[in-house]
């Protein structure tokens, strides 16, 4: 495409800007002490889509937070592309763990971005890379390089599951019509090593309750007299794996699909060093299911993880107490085939059928989606290899990630289209941490690399 | 002792309101945000003693929270009792339990009370009960009945571990020599049950600490490949006790003292009614060691309790995170014969050893003390006994209590008398708990009986 690089060069410094007081809004779905924000942020795409030329975008209610959604139709004839993405961004504590405040964008060199990245909540994950779309889309539009039809679907909920876009998409299937869906929420191997996510894991994610007496007791009087919910919760959790780190909840693996040995040896070429992997983590040694490697044990295996756990006393100093109540989020990866719900059921039963006589134990299911697999010989994923090409000069590596964009399979089953997951980001970017980053060679890579994107679904789809 | 009924009857509401004043006051040892409330309690205690006739009372300066010393010198050749108190309380949280705020008492009828209790945090443990010898005292100064010698150390560090104390009693015996030391820190077992605690269980309190990776992890990206700290601190809590839920740590049991059958069968006689004791708690089963009732798990068997654990998200909504650190508070009841610093000992060594590869593990002691037992031929128990007979018309048993005053055994090692305690609290005073409470017959009781141990305590020593 004419002049892509100039007019990145040219607007450089524009593009960061607009992206850092998008990063100022804190949007955290999660905590509705953020209501306003999140709300706010919906304003702002909605104006940027605007600014960028789509014909109509409307802020569309739901009975969470609100989609933006814009289009613009220069021709049915044409393929139409619909980009997806989220204004939403996950809860940024704990909060001392931040070089710099997380809603106070800063440019900062480090060793995997020597041209800088901006530090902020939502930089990488998905604030940064849904406006990548945005701003491709400018370039597009200001040089009347806009190949085909364009549909963009933000937004506010996918941090918290997206529980209402599910809806908003089953009510709006013929609005949504498209050729080719497009995401850029994951991530790629290394700035010269790109790659494209071809597999999703699914997710199931639960509260557990753990209630022994109907109030706090004193650890002395009571003490080894009546069970204690939070000793209790620890073995019961403990108990979900067996000495080989294998999942114990009977009926998980069931639909577990085994690759073959073809499959592994083609994803273990994929570069990856183990010492630097434990270095950057600063961990002696890596832990997980027995039988499979690092990459397998975070792409392609189901796995369970604690993500929270607290009862009683958690303040300074001492407390000698039984709590009457102990608590655990915990969060279930899928792979392709385990159906969420399922297996949200089995967890729900094994986990009450496992509490001993003393306790009684409530599990809540929170929220959850499918995995998701996209073939390597689509339209799509040719056109976007062929991007890469160009920007990147390689040819990028197809490779499953083990994150999970719950609402991508409910495309494909309600909107019958595949989705190109086209990720600009880096493991190392710790989204979903303190001191969230994204490169902004990688930023600017990424609107370099859109438009061909664009370029090559239209050329290739005739 | 003469008119001591009326005497109570007369100043009864005085002695309830002067109380309530000192309850008011948020003594929270725990938390230093109460610092200034703790040294303020300090200043009160000092002045009661005052006003109730001591001759010299002074606030002794420690590395942390004074003690408050006082005397009362009569006669060098009568005995000399010292009273043992503490003015600081545990914290209060969680304070959305409390059906009336925790430092605004006030005073409620139950069941088990029902001439009305004080609640408030501190009213059982231990200020009220504490108080009950200064307005005893006051009775005595009051009429001229005091028999004997009287020193007082009111400390406010006993709900920390006494840190401080054990080196003020050390620095100090000549000071303190006493011929017995009374203390109201215990229970009873019901009103019309009148018992006399004759074994404390000691303490070990330590916190944990698991680390991981260095940084929070986004779960679908690490999950299942790195160790996760929180599912490997249950693991490591859980494997603590067995499945008959005997303490798995090497050493543990080795010094415990295993009573005689007719021990046993003499403690089984005390009231206790398993079905009420269920209800009031409102669990279906008890649950403990293998081979040991309910009683004897409270009081003559070691524990292992988890007082608190956290790490992770713990707010609104869902994170998918893994966390870098996980926590846990962890507090062992023991029984005499076991050394607390030994046990914190085997605990450390054990706990750091079953730490696998890929966390890193801290234990840090906190606090603890020996338990403690008094035989119930001395001068000191038959003085108390008699009391009791005096004011409750019955003959108190003797009890193993399963709480820890760890400063007890020390003081029998230093000063070289035994410790009577005299409890007035019921179990179900709830101390430690929301709702603490302590029963107005119980207060006025204790006010009735401590003057008459005075009595007979110095009659059985001439």
């Amino acid at each position: 495409m004419k002049n892509i690089q100039s007019y990145i060069s040219e607007n450089k410094e524009r593009f960061l800007n607009e992206l850092i007081e998008l990063l100022k809004i804190p949007s955290i779905s999660a905590d509705s002490a953020y209501k306003n924000d999140v709300l706010k942020t919906a304003e702002a795409i909605k104006i940027s889509l605007e600014k960028v030329g789509c014909d109509t975008v409307e802020i569309c209610k739901t009975d969470g937070y609100p989609i933006v959604y814009g289009e613009k139709t220069i021709d049915k004839n044409l393929p139409t592309i619909l980009v997806y993405g989220h204004y939403d961004v996950q809860p940024p504590d704990p909060l001392e763990l931040w070089t710099s405040p997380p809603f106070e964008p800063v440019i900062k060199k480090t060793d995997s971005h020597p041209d800088g990245a901006i530090y902020a909540r939502g930089a990488c994950d998905d604030k940064g890379q849904m406006y990548m779309h945005v701003k491709a889309m400018e370039f597009m539009t200001t040089t009347n390089q806009l190949p085909c039809n364009v549909k963009f679907m933000i937004e506010g909920e996918e941090e918290v599951g997206s529980a209402n876009l599910s809806n908003f998409v089953k009510n709006n299937q013929e609005k949504l019509k498209n050729d080719v869906i497009l995401i850029s929420d994951t991530g790629m191997i290394a700035n010269d090593v790109p790659s494209i996510t071809t597999g999703l894991r699914g997710l199931s994610y639960v509260q557990v309750e753990v209630t022994g007496p109907n109030r706090d007791l004193h650890s002395g009087l009571y003490g080894g007299a009546v069970a204690n919910p939070i000793n209790i919760l620890t073995k019961m959790i403990a108990s979900l794996h067996d000495e080989n780190n294998h999942i114990t909840i009977p009926g998980f693996y069931d639909k577990v699909e085994e690759l073959s040995k073809e499959e592994r040896a083609e994803m273990a070429k994929a570069p990856f060093n183990l010492e630097n992997y434990k270095k950057a983590l600063d961990i002696d040694a890596v832990y997980g299911e027995e039988g499979y490697t690092t990459n397998e044990r975070n792409s392609i295996r189901p796995t369970l993880d604690v993500n929270g756990i607290w009862g009683g006393y958690t303040g300074e100093g001492a407390k000698t107490v039984i709590a009457s109540k102990a608590y655990a989020k915990i969060s279930m990866r899928l792979v392709p085939h385990q159906d969420w719900e399922d297996i949200t059921n089995l967890f729900k039963k094994h986990f009450e059928s496992i509490a001993p006589k003393g306790v009684k134990v409530k599990v809540t299911p929170h929220h959850g989606g499918q995995g998701y697999v996209t073939p390597i010989d689509s339209i799509g994923y040719k056109a976007a290899s062929k991007a890469y090409q160009d920007t990147f000069g390689k040819t990028p590596i197809p490779q499953r990630s083990g994150g999970s964009i719950p609402i991508v399979s409910l495309f494909e089953q309600e909107l019958k289209s595949k989705t190109i997951l086209m990720g600009f980001g880096l493991d190392s970017d710790a989204i979903h941490s303190p001191n969230e980053h994204f490169g902004v060679w990688n930023y600017l890579k990424g609107i370099e690399t859109i438009p061909l994107f664009y370029k090559y679904f239209t050329e290739l789809s005739k």
